[in-house]
C-alpha cells in the first residue's frame, strides 16, 4: 500500500524534506460553493438600493487566509507566494456563489492547500456575514479544479 | 428585505456591536465531511501494521483553528472559548470521513463560526496529510448542526 | 515628576495589572488622514468607470488590526472588542482621506490602543494600495479624538 | 487615468502576480514622528535616575511589526526580510521623537510597507507607554523616505 | 490510574471545558535559568562601556510570549490576562541569567502555562542574542513554582 | 571583548543584515527533557488500554512552533524552513521524556533558533496535558546538539 509522505516509517507526523526540490513555477487553483436561500442570494448581489461590501469582505478573507495557511495546516511549508486571488461568481438559478481561488508560488513545493485554504475562508466569511439572515447555508464542493508546476504530472480535476 | 447585520446603513461591513448583549452560556456543533478514494480511507485508518497520526494531527489543526476564528473572518469578535473538541468518524460504505466540531462559551455572542472554522481546518488538513496519494478529494457539506444559548431561538438543523 | 505607568520602579518594562479594575464598558475614537495627490484621491473615489475596492479592503485591515493590538504593542492586554468600525471620508478641499476609528469594550481597560491602531493600519492600507501611482503620500494626524468609561475622566480631544 | 495595481479589470482587490519579477536586492526607509508634551518627552529621554525602556520595546516592537507587514496589509506579499532596523531621535525643540525605520530583503517585491509599517508600530508604542500622563500626543509625518532596487527608478522624497 | 484531563475517555486530545468553573484572581510564578560563560554574561550585564538591550528584548519577548500562549500550546484555553511581567537577576557565581515570570488573570482557569511560556521564550530571546559568541549555553530548570486562585490547593515549589 | 551581533554600536536591538550572505543548505538539531514523576510517565506511555494523544500533540506544537520562531523571537529572521521534524525517546531508567527537534532551510541564515524553539515548545505542550496529574515536572537541558551549514564551522556540542 501506497504511503502516506507526512508520516515517517513510525507513523509519526513530520514536515516533509523538500529541501532537494527544484524551485519551480507552481500555480494551484481551487474551487468551492456555499449553497443559500434565494432571498439571501439577493442580498449578497445587493440588488437592493445599497451595494454591499459582502464579497469584498470575503474576498480580503480568503486572500489573508491563504497567507495564513502554514500557521493553519500543520505541517503545510512556510511560502511566499507571489499571487492570490480570489473570484466569485453567483449562481441564481442553483442559490449558490461560486468561489474560485489561485495561488502562485516560485518555489520548492505546492500552493494547493494554499489556494483550498483561500476558498474555505472565503466560504466562512460568506457564511458568517449572512447567518442571521440564513443559518442553513452549507459549504460544498471545496476540491481543487488544477495544479501546475513541480515534479510531478499537472493535475487537472476531471469533470464529473 | 431584511437587512444583513455586518453591513451598516451604508453597506459598509463592521463589526456588531454585541456590548449590550448579555453573557449566557453558549454551544454549537458543525459538522463536515471529506470524501476519498477506498484506497485513502484505508490508509488513514491504519488498517496496515502502523497506526498512522492522520487524525490527531487533523484534531489539533481543527480545535487550534477555532481558537483562531477571529483573526480569519474578519467581522467575528475574538472570544475566549472555554470549551473545543473536534471529532470523526471513518464511513467505510460511503468513503469519507465525518468530522464534528463543537465549541463552547460563556459570553456575549455565538460560536457557530468557531466550530465551523474547527471541522473547515480540520479537513484541509486531512486533505493535506493525503494529497500525495489522492488529490481528488473533496470536502463538503460544511454546516451548522445545532446553536444553543443567546437570545435568538435554539437552531437545531433540519433533517435533509 | 510623574511616573510612566508601563516602567516598574527599575525602569522595566512590564503590562501593567489592571487586574483590580472594574468591568465597565468603555470606548474610544480615533482619528487618522493621509494625504495624497489629487489624481490619487480620485482613484480612490472611482470616479473613472468602475467602483474600486480600496476603502473597503482599508477598512478590513483597520477592523482586523484593531484585533491583533494586543499582538502588536508590547505592553497591551488581550481584549475581547464587543465593537469595531472604521469609517471614511474622502476631503477634496484638501485632498486627503479622512479615517475614523472606533472601538467598545466592555472590560478592565481602555480602547484606544485599538482604536488607534485601526486608523494607523487602515491608512497603511490605502498607502499600499495607492503606491504603485503616488510615493509621496504622507500619513498624519494620528490622535485619540475621545474616550469614555473606566475610573479617570472621560476625555475628549480639544479643537486646535 | 492611471490604474491601481491592486485592482483588476473589475475593480476587485488581488494581490498582485510578482511571479516574473527578478529577485533583486531592495532597501527601503520610512520616517514618523510623534509629538507630545515637553514632560513626556523628558520621562522618555530618563532625564531622572532611572533609564526608561520605552524606547527598547518600541524598538522591538517596531521590528516585530514589520515581520508581520504581510498578516496587517491585506494585499502585502510575505517576505524574507534580511534586516530591519528601527531608531529614534529625540528632538528637545519640537518635542517629539523621530522615528526611523529601514529594511532589506533580496526578492521580488519592495519592502516600503515593511518600513512604513515598523515605523507607524514603534510610535504607537510610544504612545501606549506613554498615554497615563499624555493622551495629547499625535502621531504624524508617516512616508516614505527612500526605496532602492527593482525595476521602478529608485526613489528619493523631496525635501519640503 | 488517574486520567489525563487533555484526552477523552477514547485517548483522543480536546480542549477541557472550564464553562462550569467559577471566575476567580488567579496568578501563577514560573522560573527559568540560562547557563553560559562568564564572558557572555559579561556581554549581558554590559560591563563595557554601553548597556546592551539583550535583557531588555528578551523581557519584551518573554511578555508576548505569554499572550500568545493559547496559540502555542493546543489545548490551552485562550485568556485575558491581567498582568504579565518577566524579571532577571545575573548569577555571576553560577555564571547563569535567572528568570521569573509572573501572570494574572480573573477567570476560569490557570495560567501556569502563560508563566512557563513567558520564561521559555524570554530564555530562548537571550540564547539568540548571544548565540554568535556562545553556542553551549544551555536553558534549564524550567518549572513552575507557584500557583494561586481556583479550586484546587494552591501550589508552592518544594525546595529541592 | 567580543560584541554582541544584535546590538549595534549604541547598544541598541536590530535585526542582523543577512542581504550579503549566501544561500546554503543549512540543518540544526536541538534537546530538551522533561523529567517527571515515574507514574506520570506511564500515563503518557500508555501503558493502559489506551493508546494516548499526548506526544502526537506535542509534536504537531513544536513543529508549528518552529514556524512561529520568527514571530517569537524578536530578532530571528522570517524563514522558510524546508523540514521539520521532532520526536521523542521514553527513558523510562530517569523518568522524563527526551525530545529531539531537527530544522532544514536552504537559507541565509542558520536555524538554531528554530529547532530550540521546537523542543521547547513540544515540552511545554507535554507540561500543558499531564499538569493536572503532575505540577512538578522539569523541563531542562535545551540546548543545540548540532549545526551544519553557512560559513562559520560546523558545530557538534561536545559530550559532557
Amino acid at each position: 500500500m501506497t504511503e502516506l509522505t507526512h508520516l515517517d516509517a513510525q507513523g509519526n507526523a513530520h514536515m516533509v524534506d523538500v529541501g532537494g526540490k527544484a524551485v519551480t513555477s507552481r500555480v494551484a487553483i481551487a474551487a468551492a460553493e456555499i449553497r443559500m436561500n434565494a432571498d439571501t442570494l439577493a442580498l449578497i448581489a445587493g440588488r437592493g438600493h445599497k451595494k454591499g461590501d459582502v464579497l469584498a469582505v470575503a474576498r480580503i478573507a480568503g486572500i489573508q487566509a491563504a497567507k495564513k495557511c502554514s500557521d493553519l495546516i500543520p505541517l503545510c511549508h512556510p511560502l511566499m507566494l507571489t499571487s492570490v486571488s480570489v473570484d466569485f461568481e453567483l449562481d441564481n438559478a442553483l442559490n449558490r456563489v461560486l468561489i474560485t481561488g489561485r495561488c502562485a508560488l516560485d518555489g520548492k513545493t505546492g500552493v494547493e492547500m494554499e489556494a483550498l485554504t483561500a476558498v474555505s475562508v472565503a466560504a466562512l466569511t460568506i457564511y458568517d456575514m449572512c447567518k442571521a439572515v440564513d443559518k442553513d447555508m452549507v459549504i460544498g464542493d471545496i476540491c481543487l479544479s488544477e495544479k501546475k508546476g513541480g515534479k510531478s504530472d499537472d493535475y487537472k480535476r476531471k469533470a464529473e
